[in-house]
């Protein structure tokens, strides 16, 4: 069969799932040690936006990797569903299945340990069910840095970021999850168990199923713990709030701030007028640096090596691309206290949009040099559809990455936008896809993002996907419906 | 079917293949434009090292990606094996077939442009035929750094470096080949085209087809054109040559001058005293800067930003571990033409080796920590097999990945020992994987290491390659017997 057969047909995979019942259950109950299954409570079934509730026969809560074995096992040879669950901050629904046959529910909340560290040679080994904060504190512990960082990392658990790729706040400087992992322990969906906790930077020997489970959003299989690179700790760091006269202009500024500190530019945020607006709305406890906010303004956090000053590095940046009309104003961080709250300010804007209900949200990117004129025409054409929206678009310029998210008219709702919601998001992606971008740059596919991956997506691809998927979990067990159409 | 069945009987994919007979070859000549099947000349068939020689019934040179996809799709239907060949400087046999049915070689020879450069993006896009020096003149030619850089870079193809991700000198900065992709354009198995050339640092849209196909050695699909990443170029360099009392001195040397420097460490290659006296028996040209060589040393190279001195970094570096006894002896080159004469020692060394020819070589990774106790443990195990045995030890310490390779006596030959080779092989092979190593770390697996595969690896990870294998290429014709038994 070809691939393109196997894409029209979906031969192979698409097969009838059976409910987690009482039946399967008890059996499984039996396999596993007392106070492992669980019901399930409404906190397994939960997402942060609450767009969807999921369901559950049970829930699957293993202390080992012999025990997720099992699980699966039985789950495989029984033909029930199975939803791996991690810390539930995911926000496009991967992490449940609100409708189908009523799956197991696997949370990692007890696979939490710090295996090791080897601080002298930059790992650190953590299960699945580990928070980032943890995995981020513990290499910390030996004078290292876990440099993947986001806002729920202390929630957001170290299976789940790998499951879904993650980014975050450093990929610029230090890549994503993927960049991140040297060497996975997963079981796949037949119950085998892969010992690949690899601790080498180098080792070609065979297909690279480390990067398929990675992103792979639990429907190739269950990680149960990760060998991660750590990087050294900057010695000294630097934070400071340009503004800058256009987007064309941050991406200048950081093109300079490169040339001058090579890949010592941590982090690169942009923001919008709108972005500080909402936090004047919504967190008016948090000072704001500008009597009127600026249209654009960047947040850049240096981290420089012994002997080096990344103050006097912000202040020479400064005042070589002020001179040009690159930056317009700025502020340089002169304490630990100032540079805290740049960053309240940038990490406060997902909770003020939070609070005022975005009606379409999105996760975008596009190839940097295309971004100062993808910007004002996504705006115009959304403004098109409805002129009252305020859009507030932020994020990591560095990856090409924005969030560009919609939101109501103020003194408005959500709700009264519901029927435009479809044109919003058709909107957006379809400009992304014009512009060579990505409908969902960090955040995955999960269920929300299924049929855009299916309309935007490389044919090729998709159906050596299918056909991965179909050789590796043959009976469709594993998060039916994320990714791909079960 | 289960993982394990699969790997049991290799049931699904391990099918005879005919050979590209003359009736073949007639009805694929009349689909593809004139001049792109030619007579299977020697060079196509041969390795650098001479061990093995391959067979074709021709070689087709496409000049487009649908070419290769004429080629691929029409293999499939007669099933017929297909060769990728790139630049042929690969080590393990993974670019030629030395017996089973006469395959055809794909060579990707004409298939050489630099489709496109993107300097603010740091990206540039080139066809799998370019050769990995024309590529780095590429991005040098916008000033930018396209870091992939080894012994053969002037022959080596960027298409066969992906295809085993290729390491060499600057991983510990940069990463491997699989690190400095973003994106490929490839044919698969079946003749499908994928377009899968990104500009995007972010893009999780699905699994990742592109490190799958990387490092899997032409074994499932051909890659065409690949979009890379570039980085900034250093403002300044500079090389040291360190003497260092032990293994472990290098080992804390590397985190001191990491703990100076954070990123700013380029390079970092330990050498053996057995590496220059073999320079210095087969390279006499070459000005040594030790009467007597050191027993290790190590090369470092720095790369920093503006307003830095790499001098000063390397003079603080030394003064500061010159104190404690971490080096004992060194030189920091005052021009580049001494940077360029101290490199001059390390790059001759395979060439020296390839004089004098080895009993055994060994492209080995071993965690960083562990090596100290390696080295002594795998020198003693192979003097014991025979204590005439010439061991010289170097490479890319800072990624734990050592050549360690076997030569004979002075004044013998490879041929005395030739009864010997196997035992030498096992020896240190055996003992990589007793300390958690690879027994290859940046070479691949090719067609010279498929039972080491089978021997030392994961048994799960096999069977999901077996798996994965089936469901891409069905009929088995892409590089059979590479990487997977055919």
């Amino acid at each position: 069969m070809t691939l393109a057969k196997l894409q029209a047909n979906g031969d192979g995979w698409a097969m009838e799932l059976n409910s987690a019942d009482p039946d399967f259950l008890a059996r499984l109950d039996a396999l596993l040690p007392d106070g492992t299954l669980r019901a399930p409570e409404p906190r397994y079934l939960e997402e942060p936006r609450g767009r969807f509730v999921g369901q559950a026969g049970a829930v699957a809560c293993p202390r080992t990797v012999e025990d997720v074995s099992t699980v699966l096992r039985a789950a495989n040879e029984a033909r029930v569903g199975v939803v791996p669950l991690g810390g539930g901050t995911g926000l496009v629904g991967g992490q449940l299945m609100p409708d189908g046959p009523a799956p197991l529910v696997v949370s990692l909340e007890r696979l939490t340990a710090v295996r090791a560290t080897y601080p002298e040679e930059n790992v650190l080994i953590a299960e699945a069910g580990a928070t980032l904060a943890n995995v981020q504190a513990a290499a910390e512990a030996v004078g290292r840095l876990f440099p993947l960082s986001l806002a729920s990392e202390g929630t957001a658990q170290l299976g789940g970021n790998l499951a879904s790729n993650a980014g975050g706040l450093n990929v610029l400087r230090y890549g994503n999850a993927r960049d991140l992992c040297l060497g996975l322990e997963a079981v796949l969906p037949t119950g085998e168990i892969w010992n690949g906790l690899t601790r080498l930077r180098k080792d070609n020997t065979g297909y690279d199923l480390k990067n398929l489970l990675i992103g792979a959003e639990g429907t190739l299989g269950v990680i149960t713990a990760a060998s991660l690179k750590l990087a050294p700790r900057p010695a000294v760091t630097g934070v400071a709030l340009f503004v800058v006269p256009s987007v064309e202009a941050a991406i200048t500024l950081l093109a300079r701030a490169r040339d001058m500190v090579g890949e010592g530019v941590s982090a690169f945020e942009i923001m919008h007028a709108q972005g500080f607006d909402f936090l004047r709305e919504h967190l008016p406890e948090l000072r704001q640096p500008f009597a009127k906010p600026p249209e654009w303004s960047v947040l850049i956090e240096l981290g420089l090596g012994q002997g080096q000053s990344a103050e006097a590095a912000l202040t020479g940046l400064f005042a070589e691309t002020v001179t040009d009309g690159v930056v317009s104003d700025g502020m340089i961080a002169q304490s630990g206290a100032q540079a805290a709250a740049l960053w309240a300010l940038r990490e406060n804007i997902p909770e003020a949009n939070r609070r005022i209900g975005s009606v379409s949200s999105h996760d975008i990117s596009v190839p940097i040099r295309r971004i100062p004129d993808f910007i004002p025409e996504a705006r115009a054409a959304l403004l098109a559809i409805d002129h009252s929206f305020r859009i507030n678009c932020f994020g990591h310029l560095g990856d090409g990455n924005l969030h560009f998210n919609v939101f109501p008219a103020k003194g408005r709702d959500r709700a009264d936008y519901e029927a435009l919601r479809g044109a919003v998001k058709d909107c957006v992606h379809g400009l992304v896809h014009a512009y060579e971008g990505s409908v969902s740059a960090e955040h995955g596919v999960g269920r929300l993002k299924v049929e855009d991956l299916e309309r935007y997506g490389d044919p090729t691809k998709l159906a050596a996907m299918r056909a991965i998927k179909a050789a590796l979990d043959p009976n469709g067990i594993m998060n039916p419906g994320a990714v791909l159409r079960a």
